[in-house]
């Protein structure tokens, strides 16, 4: 049995609809299918979730909200004319639009989750009515009823548990499933949606509770690239990823997936695919636990810019127990998340996302370092990128840092610092963010020409 | 004014001695000598030191030591009467080498250091007398006239840094001060030595003191080699080293000099240079602030043994505020020194030296890995080397890093890890030990043939 999750661009418009009604009737195993709100039909279009934003934020600044409500209901419309929907199923996706703006704005933090879960919400209504017109013995099951608990975190709700053995029953039914993505309900019985990529996670959920053979997900590209096609003309795509690979790339710049959605199919032991709408017999890119079969070193190159470095030095600090967790503790106590922290003997660099490090965190740091850890020496080095040679199989394969490090001087890319751990899942090079595209593209042409 | 140390082999024996005496004789600059006990003559001799531990044994088990005095007095008397010494001097050391037997057992927590320092400071006697009868106007200066206080902490002691205020006073001087090494004096006027390579600290504390304009450690060889002789053959001897380079090196198996004797030097901005007792007219290797000249990329190889990796690996580790300090925080709690932590996504691997690691403090940070941090998988990994290429220059020529990869996996050398810092005075290899030798030929032939 099949979870399938369909993203925005998958479900715009009714021709859309109706590759998305071909893929579900082609496998009888697609039993679960979970829906995003609808997306963009071009690139000047706005997307339901961004006009349900608006509508919000016109709703709470008690503005008029007569348009975003009409402008909402028009786009489903749309897609239920052309699709010739039942049309008791707009009625309820009308009314549903409506009610948004009868809800209580004092005292409820779950307003804006509400607001946004809509989107979803009345997708998935939409869909099951088209498959039942169209074939498919079809069931919209709010996540409510799908038994889909989460903790009261508004726009970073978190699933608990027990919410995967009421997912479990869901086996037995006989109808193909539909159910929103992005939101789960609270104790309470509120609306509170997940964090960026919220429909991915709805669906990794479903997939790990009921036990799925296979977690489809279906996306507007035929999978994962080697490398960012922006930067890369036509780069290959990857057959298969592990998780620890797919979440090292995705750690750098790969944002086909956003990683968290990843982790309770991953923990389930359920393979992934990322497959193309638009495309559906390109075999995509399958994400599974462990290799299938020999690969070859390197499956991709990954690249993020936003990072700066804290680079401190101190005569004999290895030779004092408890530096490294005293520079620790003073990031921890700041709040500050540290990436990567490669070390020489008597130096050490501190690698940060930018945006941990605020003028006043700076200079807190480096007060502290200096007079509380006494170092000789810190500075702060920005504008630098973190670039990932990603491939499980490097292990078996003596010579992939040569290769890759030759690339990079080759290209007169100057590598300012190396971090590889035991795990050699990748090789991570700290570069100059001006340098960035370049060695991209040295490391593509190593590895992949 | 130049302080010049001399270590064991050098004042070994009479035709050593007169070495000693033609190289101080010929540059009016060396002003201060510090001295080692007399060293073995050849390899089957004994030192004087391990001559004293021997005596020392018998007296605190309260056997006859006799044998032990008569073998010391004699081995310091070979040495006068080659050397036609006033007969003087042997009756002071006679004198101080029997006293040491007289004195308290009990609560004595300096005996052990008091008998111990007494092979530098009878030797010093002896070289003073020596300068006497040959044309150097000297002077013997028991480190508590010098003033040279240390901390109470037996074969550890610490210098005091009031003790600098007091050494410089003796610039004054017009003699040649002969000031025996290892040794300070506690505020309770008790003898305390300070740790291993312990004539090198004195020298360099003595250095900073007098604001010395070099420092010469004189020993046996020509300076320092670009790599292990023991396993490169006739490997190039350093020119010039910067602090920074000579502590990397010192990290990893380089041990002419003991790194911590680096420290009042180093701070004292003082420029030290290692020359051959048996060969002073070869430059030998000079150890400064900053490089005089354009030098290469890569000044040294080096690698040492005996390091144990905690491996370990945890889902969306680098999401976790504090993740690194509490790991570090285990091994501090547990007392354990770490020396690295390449850490790629969602792993991190702790390099610790073996010495650190008991078998109740593996399994205790196993325990603590699993149960309190929750991590995914925890292991130890052992019988790992550090190898380490370093040079200061490396920061201005790309392609060190991939030259050094290259040469290690064109020689089937598996790269456990790798940790580069911004400082780029080195890059740090971890591999398996029974490839270091070949690791060491293959960067050796890479940089330097």
């Amino acid at each position: 049995m099949k979870v399938v999750k369909f993203g925005g661009s998958s479900l715009a418009s009714a021709t859309q609809l109706e590759k998305v009604l071909n893929i579900v009737k082609s496998d009888l195993e697609r039993k679960f299918i979970i829906v995003s709100a609808p997306g963009k039909r071009n690139s000047k279009d706005t997307k339901v979730t961004d006009a349900l934003i608006k509508y919000y934020k016109h709703y709470i600044s008690e503005k008029d909200v007569t348009e975003d409500q009409k402008w909402i209901i028009q786009r489903y419309q749309d897609i239920a004319n052309d699709l010739h929907l039942d049309n008791r199923v707009m009625e309820k996706i009308q009314k549903a639009v409506l009610s948004l703006a009868t809800l209580p704005i004092t005292d409820n933090s779950f307003l804006y989750d509400t607001f946004l879960a809509a989107g979803e919400d009345n997708n998935a209504k939409l869909i099951a009515q088209y498959f039942n017109q169209n074939g498919i013995n079809a069931l919209y099951m709010h996540p409510k009823k799908a038994g889909i608990k989460v903790t009261s975190d508004p726009g970073n709700a978190q699933i608990i548990p027990s919410s995967y053995d009421r997912l479990e029953k869901l086996s037995d039914l006989e109808e193909v499933i539909v159910i929103p993505g992005f939101f789960g309900v609270t104790q309470d019985g509120q609306i509170c949606t997940f964090s960026r990529g919220g429909s991915d996670i709805t669906g990794s959920i479903v997939a790990a509770g009921v036990k799925a053979d296979l977690y489809e997900n279906f996306t507007d590209v035929d999978g994962i690239f080697a490398a960012h096609p922006g930067i890369i003309d036509n780069p290959n795509s990857i057959t298969e990823l592990t998780y620890r690979e797919m979440r090292e790339l995705a750690y750098a710049g790969f944002t086909v997936l956003h990683d968290e959605a990843l982790i309770p199919a991953y923990r389930g032991h359920i393979p992934l695919v990322i497959k193309n709408t638009n495309n559906p017999s390109h075999p995509g890119t399958r994400i599974v636990l462990n290799h299938s079969k020999e690969q070859q070193p390197v499956v991709g190159i990954s690249a993020d810019d936003g990072f700066t470095s804290i680079n401190l030095s101190k005569y004999l600090m290895n030779r004092e127990i408890g530096f490294g967790r005293k520079v620790l503790q003073i990031l921890e106590d700041l709040n500050i998340s540290f990436e990567h922290m490669p070390t020489g003997i008597d130096d050490m660099s501190i690698i940060i996302r930018d945006r941990e490090l605020t003028p006043i965190k700076e200079e807190e740091i480096l007060r502290q370092l200096t007079h509380k850890i006494e170092v000789d020496k810190a500075e702060i080095e920005r504008n630098l990128s973190i670039l990932m040679v990603v491939g499980e199989n490097m292990m078996s394969h003596i010579g992939v840092t040569a290769k890759a490090a030759s690339a990079l001087s080759e290209n007169n890319i100057n590598i300012e610092m190396i971090s590889q751990g035991s795990s050699e899942v990748s090789i991570l090079f700290v570069i100059r963010t001006e340098q960035k595209n370049d060695a991209i593209k040295a490391l593509y042409n190593a590895f992949f020409q």
